[in-house]
């Protein structure tokens, strides 16, 4: 959840504003987790987001962001996915906005497998297929294409940000693929 | 989703504070559509919330409100179905906290089925069984228990508020009960 | 659900074979509805096959069929849109099988909002997008694109088979499209 | 899937009849996985049946059986909880019949993470929540409850058949209890 840049949220907030809001209100976000598919629809391999998070280290994420106010959960979906995949990566996006999990990130760890400790976020997940050519967007290095079974590897996991190999795990308890 | 009276954000936010938030952030709702169901678990009955609006008139509603900073969605459903059933209802929270359906509501309306003329809000709707007695609470006139027919009577949807008849017919969709 | 000629089945059961488990074994169904979506996901249109029963009038259908012995629920969706939609209609199957009902026909009707005279079926729904090009095969004389406003129009529902309409009303309740 | 004894198809089918219907069609089934629930609806324990197989050993399961001819769906769930846990358990059924997941059960195992070497079973599977007592039925010796910790413990998951094992997993990553 670290796609908060000051350009996301600069032009609605100053920076003390949003960070008193955020310690009052909880934000809603999305998640999707980008998956190929095989022509029958199962999933084939996932998308993860490489970044050298300021602190040092590797990170891999999700993607992942704000809705902002009086954007369609839909369009936030496009939005974030077009703002870390990049613009040909042709997203195809739920038919229904019922979500595969509602992860809630609590700035205080231990109350729900999710964590940030900027805020209190909840967040609708969808899984979304990708058709098209994925490029880094930004602050990520790279994005890594693995199989189900790599993306469990406890290596990869460790390196997931915030709860998002939770959120992996659900994905991929859900479809059925790995349980 | 008349339900932010004072007492709901006054220890959080000054009234013009609240204000201008809700004209910047999309809030964090949830809905919950108490039923009645019989032995096996189909719906006999759906409670609705009688209220006359200070602008004259009745308005039904189903049970509203929102999630707190800081709150799980679970305690904010028991929270508002405490808040506006009464401390006697018993409700049956679901096991999981995927909603049946995401209703967001616009200040414009048309966007979607769902408007609310105060914010932009987006709830995460589910179906709550309630076992025990309700007793309308505050400025609740009365709860009035009418089955899925009565319910979808459109006397009975015209003076439902912004969209809840809407999220009625979803649910009672949902279900299977009527389609 | 008129989708079993003597070809599906044939090669099974013996006629008067399948007659008699018919009426002693519920059977597996799928159920899809076909639509074509926007850039962001939300339906713009239905596709309804035309068919001429032997009874005479005219009658509209989903994509419908049995699951086979030893069959995917996966293989089956993409068996039976290719036998509905041709070769060429590329629709993309859900990346998880949960449905978004599951239709209980029975012989006797009333019992719920779907109907088969001949047997009773389980059918497990899904929305499915198509990309590509759909041509009427075997007994279909045409398929129809409506919008959701189109489909709902009660001529257009009266002519649906065994609780298609209903069906159809779920699948666009599901997704937010109309409730 | 043990539950089908003699008296369970006797009546509408020989053994030999039966054995032949399963190898040439699917036959559906209803997994309900029981769980106590706290006051806020969050899993507390799973109740597993502990049975001795013909072949030795002990094994561990969650209901399970087949849907009978003009049987709604929900009515099959309370028959086999009721057979399995007794006539004072108390299931609290779902309101929705939208199953958490369709476990397809292949007599070939690893086609999918559910394996039944007698047939070809798909099985619409729910979390049932339990209010009142159970008592072990039949070839039940004892039904233990686990709190969803103690349930995914590799020996218990170990003596658990069939993939009943995996199903769990499932429903305790869908209701985000662990992920």
């Amino acid at each position: 959840m670290s796609d908060i840049a000051a350009g996301d949220l600069g032009s609605w907030f100053a920076p003390d504003e949003l960070a008193q809001i955020r310690r009052r209100l909880p934000i809603l976000y999305i998640d999707a987790v980008p998956v190929r598919v095989d022509a029958d629809g199962a999933i084939e391999s996932i998308a993860l987001l490489l970044r050298t998070p300021r602190e040092g280290g590797l990170q891999r994420a999700l993607v992942s962001g704000r809705v902002m106010y009086h954007e369609r959960i839909r369009d936030a979906l496009a939005r974030h996915l077009d703002k870390d995949l990049g613009p040909m990566a042709l997203p195809k996006l739920p038919v229904s906005l019922v979500p595969f999990t509602v992860a809630e990130y609590f700035p205080t760890p231990g109350i729900t497998p999710y964590h940030d400790p900027r805020q209190h976020a909840v967040s609708m997940a969808y899984i979304v297929p990708i058709d098209g050519d994925c490029q880094p967007q930004q602050d990520t290095l790279d994005i890594t294409w693995l199989t189900p079974e790599e993306a469990l590897n406890p290596g990869i996991q460790a390196e997931m940000v915030d709860g998002h190999g939770a959120l992996l795990r659900s994905a991929l308890s859900h479809t059925g693929r790995i349980v």
